[in-house]
């Protein structure tokens, strides 16, 4: 699970805070079946407008690229968010007798604000570096937590949430993530990024996107 | 030729300005084969340029819309516009013998300059309305052009930029972009959108744009 | 306490989230003086942050201003921001050993990244009507807690925080902010402006802001 | 003229475009006082709009900086062209009977909207320094030009205007403005940003505002 070059060193300058996210009591309660079914549906609304919102960073991300690739890729991106991810959560949702149009008009959770928001902010506030620093840690991270957990679960009410992150479209998407990452990077700060002023600050918005989806995972669990 | 509800008021409103770009000299040297090819290939290459910054504009358009749906056709814009519209340019240029690197690299003229960031900047600074607005006489003008180039053509070696624009997949974007329009300005305006303070603006954008389009095709014809 | 014609509809419309903001325990343990002074610190530090990103939100109002009386008012509270209201928060904190550039990188609290990414976003995803809704909670509920304070206080070593927002010059930064939100929504949606589609919205705007600041003391009072 | 380490370094890489500009024939005429009343009035008007865009972009700086001083200096830049810079355009217009809000209500010269879009653009897609890049030119150029007239100038009716640019207060802000980039670019790019694949980049943003000033000048001279 490397997903290139830049994503390890990112993960690695987070510290604990990746492990408080990627092996967060939600996560392994998805692994292990403990989770309430009531946390995961609370999870899943918010994660719908998660995704909503998220879409509209990689938007962003779009009119921010320098390269034909850059905006392809992110523009791909955003396709596969509006289109395939949410597939999961509005056939769960409906089956739960919860129509898209609720998802869509839920109120969002203060913690699903902070993090769309932030990594909205990110964007704008910097270039197409510090947005993709901020949107990394849930396409990268969900990546991993599928993969890990898709060889690792037990007999779990949540196996299609797991098939959707740990399988190959989905993996693909974080493969083409990862290289986008270190195609911008190379592009922006030269073979050696980590002798840039800028990487501090680029490890610190990783961080911070890692500490805000570890508060999402607590909202879905605690409300 | 309508595209909807809004777009004819926004025609008639803009007056003069909207004969001077739908019936240009560069229009008419593409009906009737006049056009000297020289200007035809300047004008593709700003045009390739042109369509990045355009997508770039329909991205941010999904970041500012308000509904799924509004989300959903935005998207489709983008990836119709980066991956369709331009295979006109690429292969037209290609067999001329211009690579599509060397289009993504050419300079801008400051006609080109001028529309698009006109069309970011109506987004930035406005809504939802205002950037569809700016968007709409290029979206829609090519549509009713091409419409009438295909039943009044001469025989031209531009047939293939008429057919690109008269065609079926090029028509539907039109009357979905036209419907997107409606849809948004009922939701924001209200039914009797004329009555809003903001009417006055909204047209005076859609001339502003329709005037730099006109700009644009001096450009090619003149350099 | 009124600040214009607008403001009284939209505090009206918040329900009881414009109760739990002004009237929330942090606010009655500033007016009594039972507040722990170690939460009155970390509040402080934390609103030394938003304040940062507030005066963020403001110049951000500038770039989506339509007349120069908007502009210019949005400038001046950038101005007033930056420079007058941050003096309180330096002044104190120095006081208790903590210097400017501390403030300044102080890890910001999620229930701070929600409130002002929120406000960011609200203008970035919309107009300046959107922006202002977003922005009025704070500018103006400070001025109304300010002033019932001041005559309802008891002892209290907040005295200065309460001075700060009861002023003439709070007070008057208010007064031009009610006129120009008021002047902003009779220039955009004319002088019925809950006869427009987007009353509800910008009314929702304005309770999610107040909801976000009723976090944002909850955090000061528990950390 | 330095304005600092940077400024320098940008002129030289824009080449005659920088010659173009600062030397253009709207200037000289300036300095011979043989430059047409109708021509300077017309870009007077257009100068003014010119402000109220640049007033805008540097307002997105305030939201895209990175310290508080970065911040302060781009507010107080906002605040300079606001109430300052803007007096002698309102004040030679009002002498010639055009009332500010004829000001406001021009018409932009296509020259005009290419070049402040380009600017907000260089902003709203890249990060503070690609702003800075494409603000310094018209900063900057008139520091240098204003510096130039003062001592070369033949009796000229354009006496003020070449006084309110090589006057104390403007130049002032010149070296401040001068300052704030190299500052920038160090936090950014390190102690030798020509090493740092950004740097083409960035140069050519100070061409292309610098060829847009060109333009500017030309629509001046010639409508």
């Amino acid at each position: 699970m490397s997903y290139g070059a830049t994503f390890p060193l990112w993960r690695e300058a987070a510290g604990d805070a990746w492990h408080d996210y990627t092996r967060h009591a939600f996560v392994e309660g998805l692994r292990d079946g403990t989770l309430p079914r009531a946390a995961y549906l609370r999870y899943l609304v918010q994660d719908y407008l998660f995704l909503v919102h998220f879409s509209r960073a990689w938007a962003l991300a779009v009119t921010k690229a320098e390269t034909l690739d850059e905006m392809r890729a992110c523009a791909a991106t955003v396709h596969a968010l509006l289109n395939d991810e949410m597939r999961l959560h509005v056939a769960t949702c409906a089956a739960e007798g919860i129509p898209e149009a609720d998802l869509f008009a839920a109120r969002e959770a203060p913690q699903n604000i902070a993090y769309t928001r932030y990594v909205l902010d990110a964007g704008h506030s910097g270039d197409f570096l510090d947005l993709m620093a901020a949107l990394a840690p849930c396409v990268l991270g969900y990546g991993e937590i599928g993969t890990r957990l898709a060889s690792a679960a037990d007999r779990t009410p949540y196996a299609d949430w797991i098939e959707t992150y740990a399988g190959a479209d989905y993996q693909k998407t974080c493969d083409e993530v990862g290289a986008l990452i270190d195609g911008a990077i190379t592009r922006r700060l030269g073979t050696t990024p980590r002798d840039s002023p800028r990487w501090p600050r680029l490890c610190a918005r990783f961080e911070t996107a890692t500490r805000l989806e570890v508060d999402f995972w607590g909202m879905g669990l605690r409300g």
